[in-house]
């Protein structure tokens, strides 16, 4: 099977504008019934069972943020993503689950869902997770060892001070970083969306473009232009 | 009363990147619990009340296209602001209203909100409505006289090439640009969003600094700082 038509419209993108990752997720809280955004950075294309018609998107996360607990009650997402140099909207809709650490509590749950999603539970996902924030700068490393994202700042701008700025890999007897390090790698988790309705808007052509791409429970992607 | 915090922050975002405008609006599909989210051009700001601590965010929006169904029936609404120039992210969560053209079915729905969330029901808001239609370009006053937004395209390109680019107020005696034009203005609405909670993110400085920003029943804003 090939890779669907919006892909490699996507890939074609990002080769001219490789810049162009900031897209925006949207999730529901489902015990309040109101939806949540946030932006995140795409990382790359992720396919577990090596068939190319079947691309997952891979962003980031602190596994201690609300959205983990979001998706776990409703996995159901809607990513967007403009790319202002090609005038090009992304609408992706589909399921996201949480990659966490394997000893986190909710590992097991995760295994469950993403077999389910991708047939991909033979793939190592813990290895792809430590690859990922291997491939993070020292900065947002330490990003992963503060506090609670979200919580209160408890002692203000002052104790924010005392957070480390930059996280590298610990050298041999350094123990402080050592946990640091390992503090940082356990908040890490993953969040892969798997794409199953996509909303795919061109701005430059005149008349401007829109198709919608679906796929099927075959595996198969369906595509039907709409108006824009 | 003054203009909150976070407002005056954004203010100044925009003065330096007065192209920042592009916005993402999240809803919910309440038939299905299925998150929305599309790109929007952010306009203004409008205090109907003329108080400027309860600023609006005005947006625009083809009546007929599935956001005005999924915000009558929820107007649980999540914007998130991403402004790359300034490192900053605003996720600003409150209720959003459509302002249709007054002969709509829902502007009676609409009138009955929107003196609820701004007792803004003695501001002239077709007369709002028509000025920013006006304001708007050519191009873009021409895309709101197509067929339905997000409906199949029967005919394909061949009939897309047939759609006017352009539209301009018609000159007298002008019955086919007349037509387009009140066609174009009855499907024209605007996106009014009342912001109620704002997550204000900056990443240029050192700590990271992350604020939320709430409205209470009186009117006043709190503010709080949070781990980022």
């Amino acid at each position: 099977m090939v890779a669907p038509r919006w892909k490699a419209a996507l890939d074609k993108a990002l080769a001219t504008y490789p810049k162009a990752t900031v897209i925006q997720l949207a999730s529901i809280d489902v015990n309040t019934s109101i939806p949540h955004v946030r932006s995140l950075i795409f990382r790359s294309f992720v396919s577990p069972t090596d068939d190319p018609s079947h691309p997952l998107l891979l962003a980031t996360t602190d596994v201690r943020s609300p959205k983990t607990a979001q998706l776990i009650a409703n996995p159901h997402v809607q990513v967007v993503w403009w790319i202002e140099g090609v005038q090009e909207q992304y609408r992706i809709a589909g399921r996201a689950h949480i990659v966490p650490a394997p000893k986190h509590s909710l590992y097991r749950q995760f295994m469950h869902n993403i077999s389910q999603f991708s047939e991909g539970n033979l793939f190592d996902w813990d290895a792809k997770r430590i690859e990922v924030f291997k491939s993070m700068s020292a900065f947002m490393k330490a990003s992963w060892c503060r506090p609670v994202p979200g919580s209160r700042l408890e002692g203000g701008q002052e104790e924010a001070k005392k957070w480390p700025v930059t996280l590298e890999d610990p050298k041999e007897g350094d123990e402080e970083g050592k946990r640091l390090w390992e503090m940082s790698l356990r908040n890490f988790a993953l969040v892969v969306i798997e794409p199953q309705d996509i909303d795919y808007v061109e701005l430059e052509p005149i008349p401007n473009r829109r198709t919608r791409f679906w796929r099927t429970a075959g595996g198969i992607w369906n595509e039907e232009e709409l108006v824009p």
